[in-house]
C-alpha cells in the first residue's frame, strides 16, 4: 500500500460529499494494475511509464506485464508468445456460430455473444482459481482476434479463415482486419499498431473495468466478467470515441473544410468527438505518442489528408476551448492510414483492453470484497395499495 | 427528490471515508424505484410496500409498476398481460442456438449467451430510446422463460417445445420449469410462484443492478445491460444464494439431522447459507411472507421434511447468532416441494429481477451520467523499464 497516497485520498474525505454523482472521485477499490499521474509520464502500468512501454516493448509483454505482475525474461517472453500463437483457434461451436451468423450485425453485439459462448465451452469450464483465470485471459487474448476477423468476413460475404498462424499480435491483427501490408510501410503500420494496443491495454476503473469488477465481486466466472467489459465498452460514451473521430473525419472529408466545420460545431454547441477526458483533465499523454504514429503512416503512406484534417481540428480545440486530444483522436487517424474498417475501431479495442480487464478480474477475486453500493431514493412517498378491481 | 433523505445522506459524509471497501454505504446514484426500509414494510417499490403487493397482487402488475411507474388500470393490466403471451416466442437464430447446444452447459451461462443473442436480432435494433427500450424490456421478460425452459428440457434430452401460450407469468413458469400442476396444491404452487417473483423482483443498487446501470451509462444498448445483470447474478456471493440454500438442505437430508448439521457447521465455522444481508441488517421483511407459503404448501404436499428442516435451523441461526433469515431460505423450500430443479433456482430469479434490471436501466438512460469512479493505487512505486535484450 502507498501510504502517502492513502494518507492523500483519507484527507480528502471532508471535501468530497458521501453522494458523488457518476461516483466521480470516488475511490471504489484498490488495484496496483495503474497509476494516473497527471504529470509527465501518463500513465504507469505497475509502475512503468506508458511511454517507455510504447518506445521499447512489444504488447505480449505489455500483457505479460498486467497479467502476471512483472516483465518476462527473454525464455519467458518467448514461451509466452508461442502459447499465444498455439491457442489461435475458436473451439468449433463458436466457429459454427461465427460462420452461421446473418449479415448486417453490430460486431460489438457479436463480439459479446461470443466471448460469452467462448465462456460455455472453455477447457477450464468454472474453475476460477487464480491459474484457471490466467489461462482463460490468455485464450481469450489469441481467440478475440478471430471471433472479430471472423464475423467481419461474414458481414463483408468473403469465406471463413482462420487467420495466419504466427507472427506478433500487431501482425496477425493486422492481417485478419485490413490484409497483407507489405514494405516500410507495412512494417510502420505493424509498429503503429503494436504501439496503439499498448496505449489502450489498461487504464484503472474506466467504466468496463469497472462493470467487470462488479460481475467479478459475486465471484462469476471470468467470462461473464469479461461480457460485461464488452457490453459496457460498446457504448458511445465509452469505446465508441474512437469509431466517432474517424465518423468525422470522414464526414468533414478534406482539410480544407476543416476549420469551417470545427467553428461551426462549436457554434452551434456540437460535441467535437476525440477531446478531454474525464479523468486526464491536464492532456492525455499517450495522445502525443500516437500522434507521432499517425504523421509517420501519413507521410509513408502518401496520403496526407486525414492527418491534416485532424491536425487543423486539433489546433482549434485548443485555441477555442482549451481541450486537448484524447488517445482515440489520433487513433482513428492512424487505423484510417492502416485500412482498418472503421466499424472494427471498438473491437479492435476489445482486443487490447482484454489485458487490463483480465487483469483486474483476476485482482478482484484474488482479494475479493462483493460490490454493493446504494442508491439515494428520491420515488415517491409511501403509498396505499389499491387493488385491481377497485382502481379506477 | 426525498429532502429528509437528501439531508440525511448529505450529513452522513463527514464520518465517511471517501473510499469505503466494496462502496459499502457509498451513495452511487439516484433512483426513484425501491425504498429500503429497515422497519416493518421492509422494501417499498416506488412507494408500495413489498407485502401489500404479494398479498393482493400479480407479478405482471408489479412489472407494470416498476416499468412504467405506476399501477395499472384494469384494461392497462389485461392489455399487457396479453402482450407479454403474444410474445412467447424466440427468434429463429436464438431458437437453434438452443436446441443444438450440447448437454451438461451451465444454466447461467447459457442464459447470459441467450440474451445477449436476443440482442442481436431484437425487432428494435440499436434503438435505444425510452420506448424503444420498455418494447425490449417487454420482449425479455417473455423470451427469458422459453431460454431457460428450452435449454432445460436439452439438458434433460427431452424434445424442445414452445410452452404453453396462455396463463400468467407464475402459471407459465411453474408448467415450464416443473410441469402441469393439479388442484388445490397446483393453485397455491402457482400462488407462491407468484409471490416469490413479487419478492425478487428489485432491490435496489444490489450487484447485478449496480453492475447493468454502469453498463447502460456508456449508452450501451439495453439487451447489453442486461446480459451484464445475468453474468453478474450467476456469483455464489449474489444470485446463487437460494441454489445453496437447496443444496444444504438436500445434504442435511431430514429433520432429525438438522440441529447437529447446524451445530457442527457454526463450530467448524462454515458458512451457513440464507442467512444475514449486506443491507437489510434488521431482518428481512421478504423471508416472512414466503416462509408462511413455503409452510402452506409443506401441508398441502404432505411433505413436512424440508420446511421443517429448516424451521430448525432457522431457530438455532437465530439463537446462536441473532441472525434472521433471508429470502432466499424459506424459498428454496417453497422451490423444492413445487418440483424445481435445483439448477434452474438462479435462472428463475432472471425471470423475476429482469424487472427490476430493465427498470434501472431505463432510468439511468433516461436520466445519464457516466459512472466512473477511481481506484485507490497499490502498485509498484515508478519504476525503470529495461529492454527484453538487456533483461537478466
Amino acid at each position: 500500500m502507498n501510504q502517502a497516497i492513502q494518507e492523500q485520498s483519507r484527507m480528502k474525505t471532508t471535501d468530497h460529499p458521501l453522494h458523488s454523482p457518476g461516483l466521480e472521485g470516488v475511490i471504489a477499490g484498490e488495484s496496483a494494475l495503474c497509476q494516473v499521474d497527471e504529470g509527465a509520464a501518463g500513465l504507469r502500468y505497475r509502475g512503468y511509464a506508458v511511454g517507455d512501454l510504447a518506445e521499447w516493448s512489444s504488447f505480449e509483454e505489455v500483457a505479460y506485464l498486467l497479467l502476471l505482475g512483472r516483465l518476462p525474461t527473454r525464455t519467458e517472453m518467448e514461451e509466452f508468445s508461442a502459447w499465444l500463437i498455439r491457442n489461435r483457434v475458436l473451439p468449433d461451436l463458436v466457429q459454427r456460430f461465427v460462420d452461421d451468423l446473418p449479415p448486417g450485425l453490430h460486431p460489438m453485439d457479436v463480439l459479446r455473444t461470443g466471448i460469452s459462448l467462448l465462456g460455455l465451452v472453455d477447457p477450464d469450464g468454472q474453475d476460477g482459481s487464480h491459474a484457471a483465470n490466467l489461462r482463460k485471459s490468455m485464450r481469450l487474448l489469441s481467440q478475440v482476434p478471430l471471433l472479430i476477423a471472423g464475423n467481419h468476413r461474414a458481414r463483408a460475404g468473403s469465406s471463413s479463415t482462420r487467420g495466419d498462424q504466427s507472427g506478433h499480435v500487431a501482425q496477425h491483427l493486422l492481417l485478419l482486419l485490413a490484409g497483407q501490408k507489405d514494405g516500410e510501410t507495412g512494417v510502420a503500420m505493424v509498429q503503429a499498431l503494436n504501439v496503439s494496443l499498448i496505449l489502450y491495454a489498461e487504464h484503472e476503473f474506466n467504466a468496463s473495468t469497472f462493470a467487470a469488477r462488479v460481475t467479478a465481486s459475486t465471484l462469476a466466472d471470468l467470462h461473464g466478467a469479461i461480457t460485461t467489459a464488452v457490453a459496457t465498452l460498446k457504448g458511445p460514451l465509452h469505446g465508441g470515441a474512437n469509431e466517432a473521430v474517424a465518423a468525422m473525419l470522414v464526414e468533414i472529408g478534406s482539410p480544407q473544410r476543416a476549420e469551417n466545420w470545427v467553428r461551426e460545431a462549436l457554434a452551434k454547441k456540437r460535441r467535437v468527438m476525440g477531446f478531454g477526458h474525464r479523468v486526464l483533465r491536464q492532456g492525455d499523454a499517450r495522445s502525443a505518442i500516437i500522434q507521432r504514429h499517425a504523421e509517420r503512416l501519413s507521410h509513408l503512406c502518401g496520403d496526407n489528408h486525414w492527418y491534416e484534417t485532424a491536425s487543423i481540428i486539433h489546433r482549434i480545440m485548443q485555441e477555442e476551448k482549451g481541450l486537448h486530444p484524447n488517445l482515440d483522436f489520433y487513433t482513428a487517424v492512424a487505423y484510417l492510414l492502416m485500412g482498418i474498417p472503421r466499424e472494427l475501431s471498438t473491437p479492435l479495442f476489445v482486443c487490447s483492453r482484454m489485458t487490463g480487464w483480465c487483469a483486474h478480474v483476476i485482482e478482484q477475486q484474488d482479494h475479493n470484497r462483493l460490490i454493493r453500493p446504494r442508491a439515494l431514493y428520491t420515488g415517491p412517498a409511501p403509498r396505499t395499495y389499491v387493488p385491481l378491481d377497485r382502481r379506477a
